[in-house]
């Protein structure tokens, strides 16, 4: 398989919105980003914040923009913060170096996308991420 | 009914994508905006091109902005176009003034969102934003 | 009087919506800024669209940019939108250059601010400017 | 009641400022934002800076931005700077995750908006917004 499918995308949402509700979380946001990191589904649910959606977004782009998921990101941030920065403005503010970014993989490692997830811990946020890929088949990087 | 939820919005997208294979459309994106202009679905189908995210959404937006649907704004772009590149400029780059963003209003004419979408041509992206707001019994707005 | 007080911004704004009441126009949002380009009263009418805050400011501080009420902007957009189009683009996008930007002068000509109304036509959102600007006894320059 | 109005608004900003000259504070400066994030009123007092409507506006929004009052930025910011640099970034440079953004919430825990009050010591301008979110019988989150 070569490219994520609209259909596969949809599927990742649903299943981590099911982790979601399984576990009493908070409301979730949750984008699905292709390989170029161009947005390909995302559900914001209700009374989530109004900046869930560049929050969520921000996970997944980071997560592409470096080749890792963004838990790598968190960890760079506090022993090198000033190259996180950098990363921040070259990439126009967009990255958000949290966990909660998960890279989509095949079983090759190819990445064809990333999930990001924002709405409630970090850790929670990337544990429904990873529902959300088991629920595809497909293997997740999270950066750790 | 005071505030577009996720299920609606979810339904909205899947019903003009019924509509644009229905009409033979090529590949579509779907942006659905809440009130205050924050994404609340979404979703690009396969094959459509990287920039669709933002047009989608920008006419979304280009609605909201101006409380009439992209036709008006599309119209409004002809006769002074000074005043919709003030309006890009103001919106940081944001909206898109061609048919396509389309309000959601509910029975009292109060703005829930807007729906935007690209990928056909403009009448026809309008026709499937249509066809998506009659699925959950909303009142659309096209600017026209 | 050397500077224009939050005092007669309040009454400004004021006494513009009330012109709007009394001509039944659109709801209408109304900014104020000082000599400087900065915000000192503000209010959007319930029911107005999201993108009024900036048309409201950005009419105002086109006023102020160029030292004349935006219907001079109006009418420079027709003669050389280039100039426009740069002055856009030198604000940051900020500036919207049709009627309804006007400038507050005291009896000696010295600008003191301008007042930005949006929401109706722009003739019509000019008209509740002059109100404003009559109510507190200031001078107007609408750029005609 | 589902909306901010307008008049409740202009309510809160009164109530504010009379905080503020009761408590001899600075000169205060006050915004109202929507639930959408969008300004809804706003007053700069006599001898404020000229940044400070940035700076009302940006504690309102970081408010709504997560969902919690300024105060809980403010403690992000501390544990996580990384975090919260990265939301500046993803807001283009808007929110200010300083104590003085306060959610204005219903019974049901609805959020209706925000105040974002600046001109004294952090503390005393939520002080000043919390005597503002009173006035009008609304909840507060300070983030706290």
């Amino acid at each position: 398989m070569s490219e994520l499918t609209l259909s596969q995308a949809n599927q990742i949402v649903e299943a981590a919105l099911a982790k979601g509700a399984e576990l009493g979380l908070n409301p979730l946001t949750v984008a699905i980003l292709d390989a170029g990191g161009h947005l390909k589904a995302f559900a914001r649910q209700d009374e989530s914040s109004i900046m869930r959606p560049q929050i969520a977004q921000g996970k997944a782009y980071g997560a592409l923009a470096v080749g890792f998921g963004t838990r790598w990101l968190d960890a760079a941030a506090q022993e090198r913060p000033h190259f996180v920065q950098a990363l921040n403005g070259a990439s126009g503010g967009t990255i958000v170096p949290v966990p909660g970014g998960v890279l989509l993989q095949d079983d090759n490692g190819k990445t064809l996308g990333a999930v990001g997830i924002t709405g409630d811990s970090s850790d929670n946020d990337e544990a429904a991420a990873l529902a959300g890929i088991e629920a595809v088949g497909l293997k997740a990087n999270t950066g750790a």
